[in-house]
């Protein structure tokens, strides 16, 4: 998120899907070994922010994502040209991943052990189905931030990773947009500061 | 600063100049010894906080800010019944405080050093009236939100302590509003994580 609330730039589309600007607020990210290690990249930095990343995705054992993350804008989906989401063959998830939508589609297997399944009942079911793919392991909550903001209005949300970057975007895709006036449950639990990135953490309140 | 950016919440009025929840903003400072000696008030907590509020406040020589924070909602001024902004009598600035507004005043002399000069031509005579006024000490830009942006957008500021306070207002004034998509040559030089607030700092780039 930039330091004015933005998770996207303006006028995203499909040939600039995280919008003007946007790209900036994953130049932390991508130098990172856990951030290449997950795109069957070799090497890469080693720092605080790296073990945040590894951390991060150390226990999931399914993802849940919107229709927008997921991409194939305007939908419903074209079954002689199908798209695949913004990955290639092989998706850094490595697991089952659950897109809420309301268009249906047959699961999607692809390379490395991510298969995409398209939800259309809504996010609780969603997270129903997400929770028993897991198989005990965490229910990762990837974006965007419409999908976000209904499991957070829901108290669906136990733990909230949030990495600042202190840019202005200006315009754009807000994370927190009716999503009210309380934290849902959570507090911040830990900051840890670097240069180009604050990491916050909210969990629940013991 | 609120998590969701607000620097006050919705609804606004005299009887709540900082809006609903707005005063939730502010519960880590009032505590600090800084905040209670600039009120006239002894004792206090010393932390980190305090130290930054200290150093925030430590060379400062005149203070800028614009109507909606000295207040007297909705001016012209009454003159039988004059608004002396928010504080009391002996208000916690200490040092000539210089007033944007439309509306033409009389300087107002208060106890404790302050006084008030009402600016009517704008943001950049205020500015140059507030260097001549501080003695080589440097400015302050105290706010609220308008005023901020004004300065900010127009390349004035050099130096920016935000506090951050990891809560969500849902609704309220934006710090960072029309001020377009860029840090202004600015860029965030510390940042100090407590348990209720994060002090981030932006400086000039060397």
């Amino acid at each position: 998120m930039s330091l004015d609330g933005f998770i996207a730039g303006p006028d995203q589309s499909v040939k600039n899907p995280l919008g003007v600007g946007g790209e900036n607020l994953h130049e932390w990210v991508l130098p990172l070994r856990a951030w290449r290690a997950a795109h069957n990249l070799e090497g890469g930095e080693v720092n605080e922010s790296n073990t945040i990343i590894e951390e991060q995705n150390a226990n999931i054992g399914a993802t849940i994502m919107g229709r927008h993350m997921f991409g194939g804008h305007p939908g419903p989906w074209d079954s002689n040209n199908p798209w695949k989401g913004w990955w290639k063959n092989n998706p850094p998830f490595h697991h089952p991943v659950f897109v809420v939508t309301h268009h249906e589609r047959e699961a999607l297997e692809m390379e490395g052990g991510t298969t995409f399944h398209f939800v259309t009942d809504g996010i609780e079911p969603a997270l129903e189905q997400a929770r028993r793919a897991a198989k005990g392991k965490d229910v990762a909550l990837a974006g965007g931030a419409r999908i976000a903001q209904q499991y957070l209005a829901a108290g669906h949300v136990d733990q909230m990773d949030l990495h600042m970057v202190p840019i202005l975007l200006g315009r754009g895709e807000r994370l927190f947009s009716d999503v009210g006036d309380n934290m849902h449950g959570m507090q911040l639990v830990r900051t840890v500061p670097m240069r180009d990135v604050i990491h916050l953490r909210f969990g629940r309140q013991k």
